[in-house]
C-alpha cells in the first residue's frame, strides 16, 4: 500500500481510458513478467510482443494466460500481421491469433508497403472480432511522410474501425515520430494532436528523453508505448514529476497552499 | 567457493570501508534481488531505489525487507527528498522513510536549487537519525560548476554530518563528474581528490569506461555508485583486472617472481 | 508447440553444425537462465561465461551444472586463460576448468600480445582434453590487422586444432570485425569467408544492426556470437525474417506459389 505522503494527483486506475503504458515484451521470461506484475502491475495497461517474437517463443501458451491471469491485454507486434499478410496466411493468421486467446491485434504497414485501401479492409474486417490497434509509419528511416499525410492515415483507420493508433517508432526509438537520433519531431506531433484527440493515438517512445517530452507537452496522462520492462517504473516517476526531467514541470504546479 | 587459482590479490570482505559498490535499483523485481544476491552478493555494499522509484514500487515493504535480509543497506534517491522539500513535507518524509526500516537517506540538491545554509542544516538534522550520504552536482547538462566549488560544497556536507558525499552523474552517465558524452571531467576529479580523501567519496559512474577510468586512476578500493545491477559482476572483474579495460594495469603489477 | 502457419523454411535442430547462436552471459541470475532455456531453449547453442566473470561468480559450480542440465555447452571467455598465461598459471587453469566441468575453452589474445607459435602450442594442447575455440582480433580499437592477416591467423588456429574461430567484436561490438561505431568493416569478412568456410568461423555480432548484417550477407545459418540473452529471440526472428531488418530479404524469398 502507497502511503500518499507526498499528496501527490492520483493518477486514474486500471482499467484506464487514458494515460496508458504499453510494455513491449521481446521474449521475457515467466519470471520477469510475474516480476513486473508484482513490482508495478497497476501501471502496465497492455502488453505487446514485439514484431515477430510471438512466433518463435517456446511457452508462448503459457505466456498468453499468464498475460490474461493479470488481467491484461496482450497483442502480437504488427510484422507478424505484414509476413502473413506477404505469404498469403491472413486466415492462418487470424486462426492462430483466436486459438491463442489473443483479443487484440495489432495492423501495421511499416515494413511492407500495403495499398491504404487493403490496410483499411484489413482493420474493418479484424475488428469484427479483435480489438485493433493500427499503427501508422514506416520503420524505415528513410522514409519521411508529410505531417498532412500522418493526419489523413490516422482519420481513415480510426474510421475503419481502429481502437487506437499508434504511431510508429521501433523498438530503438529512431524511426517514424523520431528523427535517427531519436528527437522528437516535434513539429509533426504538434499537427497531429491538434488534429486528432490525444486519447486516440498511443506514441511509441522508448527513450526516457521521448517519454519525458510527450509528458511535459501533452501532459501525463498521454497514451505511451513501446516501453520496456524495466522503464514501467521509471515510466511512472516521469508522468507523476518524481524524476529530474519532469519534475520542475509537474511537482511544483499543484502545491496545496497549506500543508 | 572460489578458488584463487590466479593468486589475485585478496578484496577486503563485507561490510569493508572502501572499495564499496553501490547498487542503483531502478524498479528490480524480487526475483533479480535473489539473483543478484546469489551470484554476487559479496560485491554489493549498497543499492539506492534510484530518483523516486521507491514512491511507484507496489511491494516495497517487501524490497526493502529482502535488501536487509542480505544484511545491505537501501536507501531512496535523493530525488524524492528534493520533492518532499518541493512541497513542503519533509517530516512527512522522514516518517515514511523511518516506517518503512530505511537506515540510510541521500541528501541531493540535483534538480531543484537549495540554499548552501538550507542543505546543510537538512544533512544535520537527518543525520541525527540516519546514516546520510549528500550528493553534490547538478543533474543539469548546462550547469558547469568550477572545481574549488565541488571541494567546498563536499566538505561542508562531510562537516554537516553527510557520512559519505556522493559525486553526481545521474542514472545515464552523462551529467556533473561527466561531460554529456560521459567522458569523465578528469581536471576536476583530480582537483578533487586532492584536496578530500577518496574514502569520503563516491563516484556515481554507471558507464564501463567510467568505472575502468576511476579505478585505473584511483585503484581498485575506489567507491563507485549507481552501479546497475547487471553490472555488478562484470565491476569486480575490473577492480581485479579480469577485464581487458584493467588487466594491463592490475594483474601483471603483482605477479609472484615464483609460482 | 509452434505452430508453422506461416510456412517458412525450417531451421535444423540442435545439436547443430550450422547456424548457432553463442550467448554471452556476464553475470546472470540461475532464474534468467532457466527462463531463457524455458522460453528460447531451441536457439541457445553455446554460452561463453564473458571474460573473467566467471573467475567471481559465487555460484558458478550450480550455474554450470544449470547448462549441462539443458545439455548446452559452456565456457570461459578467453580473458581468464589469458589472465592465467599473465601470471604463469596455466596448469592451475586446466585444473580449475576440469574441475568444474567445463567441457569447452576459449584462447584468445585480444588484450595481451601472444607469439604466434604460442598460441598455436596451447590451442593445440587445450584440443587434447576441451574442444577449443580460438578467436582472432584484438580489443584494442586502433589495433587493425589487414584482412590477409587475419586469414593467415585463422587457417593456422583451425590447423592448430581449434574446432571454430570466433573474430573479436568485444561484448559491445566496436572492436576487431567493427569500426568503434559499431559498423561492419565489410571489405574484412568478404575477404575471410571468401578464404575460410563460414562454417569454421564464429561472428561476434551484440547489436542488432550487426547480426542483420551478417544475416543479410551470408544467410541465416551463419554462427554469431556474443549475442546477450535477451537478444536470443529477437536474433531468432532476424534468422526467419520475421523482423523489419531481414523480412524483404528473407521472407519473401521462398514463398510457395499456392497456400
Amino acid at each position: 500500500m502507497v502511503e500518499e505522503f507526498l499528496g501527490l494527483p492520483m493518477r486514474p486506475s486500471k482499467p484506464r481510458e487514458r494515460g496508458l503504458t504499453h510494455v513491449i515484451d521481446k521474449g521475457m521470461t515467466l519470471a520477469e513478467v510475474d516480476g513486473m506484475f508484482e513490482a508495478s502491475g497497476e501501471y502496465v495497461d497492455m502488453v505487446k510482443l514485439g514484431w515477430g517474437t510471438s512466433y518463435v517463443t517456446q511457452n508462448l501458451s503459457a505466456k498468453v494466460k499468464l498475460y490474461h491471469s493479470y488481467e491484461t491485454p496482450v497483442m502480437c507486434g504488427g510484422t507478424l500481421l505484414e509476413a502473413a499478410v506477404a505469404r498469403g496466411r491472413v486466415d492462418e493468421f487470424r486462426r492462430w491469433t483466436r486459438g491463442h486467446g489473443f483479443t487484440h491485434v495489432e495492423v501495421s504497414d511499416g515494413t511492407l508497403q500495403m495499398e491504404r485501401e487493403s490496410k483499411q479492409e484489413l482493420i474493418s474486417s479484424l475488428a469484427d472480432e479483435f480489438v485493433v490497434l493500427s499503427e501508422v509509419g514506416s520503420k524505415d528511416q528513410d522514409s519521411i511522410f508529410a505531417p498532412y499525410q500522418w493526419v489523413a492515415w490516422i482519420k481513415e483507420e480510426l474510421e475503419a474501425g481502429a481502437w487506437k493508433v499508434i504511431t510508429e517508432a521501433r523498438e530503438t526509438g529512431t524511426a517514424g515520430i523520431f528523427r535517427g537520433t531519436g528527437e522528437v519531431r516535434s513539429g509533426l506531433i504538434d499537427e497531429i494532436v491538434h488534429e486528432i484527440p490525444a486519447d486516440s493515438l498511443l506514441f511509441e517512445a522508448p527513450q526516457k528523453e521521448q517519454q519525458a517530452w510527450f509528458i511535459r507537452h501533452l501532459g501525463p496522462e498521454c497514451n505511451l508505448g513501446n516501453i520496456p520492462h524495466d522503464e514501467v517504473i521509471p515510466l511512472e516517476t516521469l508522468r507523476l514529476g518524481l524524476r529530474s526531467d519532469t519534475l520542475p514541470d509537474l511537482l511544483l504546479r499543484d502545491i496545496p497552499t497549506a500543508t
